[in-house]
């Protein structure tokens, strides 16, 4: 196999690559005294000592993030990110491509499960296209293409280091209008069709597993299909040799567009100082991706469920993220994100709004 | 150990236990042909065959209860039954009775979890004094008291058949209520202090558990306090031998007022056709009890959370359900209950508002 000419490697960054690492280097960690703040607050409400459970320590990540005693999550919003994968070429999903486009359409016009989701957490959705292979004008959809969508992967890179660098910023920009807007909690979704097959093997890229570890049914492959992918995976790295690129190498290498695009907008989150909720497995591998350009990213990032998908749990352990919720949910869109967002909600608004013993004249125990 | 002059076996039904006994005969089989549609409506809808996981069988779950094709649990509400326990004189609680109407007071003024979690789900929510140990008058608390707590069932029955009947009832009437308001949904929540040892005792007399088994830290006791606590429910079971008592002589000899109202909900709530979600290990006891007093029951209801309380696992299996959410909560109040609330919303908004491929005009795969 010959490795291909490639600009995945290329030296000198271009201007959207510059303004990318540009970005990831003004990202701050989060505020330790916004957490400590929140914990001694969490020991004083009208409830035995630690008995909200995680609620307690999502919560207290909050506070950290917002650097406040009282956090609040109240303005939510998914932003879902749309892109092709040139890689449907080689066969490994059950769905025409043409089902990116059309489902776009779909969530736009609130035929989507992540319309009945979100709406049922009180959280908008903005749609962006950023790489769907045809031209879409639709009210709703915020026009961002990159490119019609990605070169095919087991012959080529998906992106140049530009073009990926470019959807980087473009989910960078998605956060920050969302910031600008006043949301105060985001989630991550995508549709793509073909796009398991690159958190596939950009879970391999960024985590070191083997391909027929990753590889998983995505939108319903059978037994036999799965075997295929992993072996298409498994020619796709060899041929990129993704383990010796950089972070960003990676993401062009075996990435998407709209994975990219959401990279981009946890690196925009945690730049604004804002949480933000990783979907499932496809968002997954855009958390690997912004994790590996800005590490810090980590601590404003909540994974929101356990997929059914059998490499999103490497994914997780090596983020050392534990999900909220575990509904053996494969559908992304951004569902399980939008979901987990309840949960944050209700940790946050107990936080910030339940009475201490002394405010509610409660006697505290002697536990 | 002589065993106490019990009315807890007594032959002759009194007035509400007949009319409880009535009620639970009356309660009908949910609607396989409800469940049937929604399975057929759910493999049409725009997502993978059965990528919603979990949330396609709530779905389907509700519909069956619901009787219909496209359920619907927009109208919710928790309804929090509040008693106090004769068996703190035993000392198996770090908090002093007093709190119980303390934190009552606490709920109806807006600075408990449960406000905040049901608040944030959209929930209303329904507080009900059936056997506080005190007068209390509080706007918004609903004044059912059936007595001024249970009696020490380390000595004697917590209370006489009829007593534990009218308690029932009270929760029946809270959920018919509920119904004739237009609620859709509805979740147990509880407060009263001393009641994981009532649940306990419940969880052994139901299932056949060790007392060792089921004794929990409940709001934070200490290990000696959990061994203490184990030994004194032996005595207890073994008191009244629980294990020859029938369904609602095992729930007067060691449940509490609250408990029993909660098994009355459950009931209520059955009798109505409206799905029911059982909070944590307290309202997880008054399930074991409606479900010991009505079989067919379990099929009306969730059961929401894990708790972190050990016998509730135990009370799980025992019920064959599967909890939806696994937060390490042990807080009670119908937090977990309204918590999981927002799932199962989510879960039939999908099924009930999305559209179908064709609707859509998405290509279906070919999976």
């Amino acid at each position: 196999m010959t490795r291909p000419a490639s600009t995945a490697t290329q030296s000198k960054p271009g201007p959207s690559e510059r303004e990318l690492l540009s970005v990831a280097a003004s990202i701050r960690p989060t505020d330790p005294s916004g957490e400590h703040a929140a914990r001694t607050r969490l020991d004083q409400l009208t409830k035995p000592p630690g008995s909200l459970g995680r609620l307690e320590d999502i919560a207290a990540q909050v506070a950290r993030v917002q650097g406040l005693e009282k956090p609040s999550v109240a303005r939510k919003v998914v932003l879902l990110m749309a892109g092709d994968h040139g890689v449907v070429a080689e066969g490994i999903t059950p769905y025409p491509q043409d089902v990116t486009w059309q489902m776009v359409a779909n969530i736009v016009s609130g035929g989507a499960a992540i319309c009945q989701i979100a709406a049922s957490v009180g959280a908008d959705l903005r749609v962006y296209d950023v790489g769907v292979a045809r031209d879409i004008t639709l009210p709703g959809v915020v026009a961002r293409k990159v490119a019609y969508g990605t070169r095919n992967m087991a012959v080529e890179p998906a992106m140049t280091r530009e073009e990926c660098a470019e959807a980087v910023l473009t989910g960078i920009h998605a956060a920050r209008d969302a910031a600008a807007d006043g949301y105060t909690l985001i989630a991550t979704g995508e549709m793509g069709i073909g796009n398991s097959t690159a958190a596939a093997a950009l879970t391999a890229a960024y985590t070191g597993a083997d391909a027929g570890a990753v590889a998983g049914p995505g939108t319903g492959l059978s037994k036999e299909g799965v075997a295929r992918k992993a072996r298409i995976l498994r020619d796709t790295l060899a041929l990129h040799a993704t383990a010796d690129l950089d972070a960003l190498g990676k993401l062009a290498a075996v990435g998407g567009l709209e994975i990219a695009a959401l990279a981009g907008v946890l690196l925009g989150s945690a730049e604004q100082g804002i949480c933000v909720v990783s979907d499932g497995f496809i968002s997954g591998s855009a958390t690997l991706a912004a994790v590996a350009l800005c590490p810090v990213v980590a601590e404003y990032v909540f994974a929101s469920h356990l997929s059914a998908e059998p490499g999103h749990p490497i994914m997780l352990a090596h983020l050392g993220m534990q999900p909220l919720l575990d509904l053996d949910m494969r559908l992304g869109e951004g569902t399980g994100a939008a979901l987990a967002m309840a949960v944050i909600d209700a940790a946050c608004r107990c936080l910030s709004n339940m009475a201490t013993f002394s405010e509610a004249g409660v006697s505290s125990g002697n536990a």
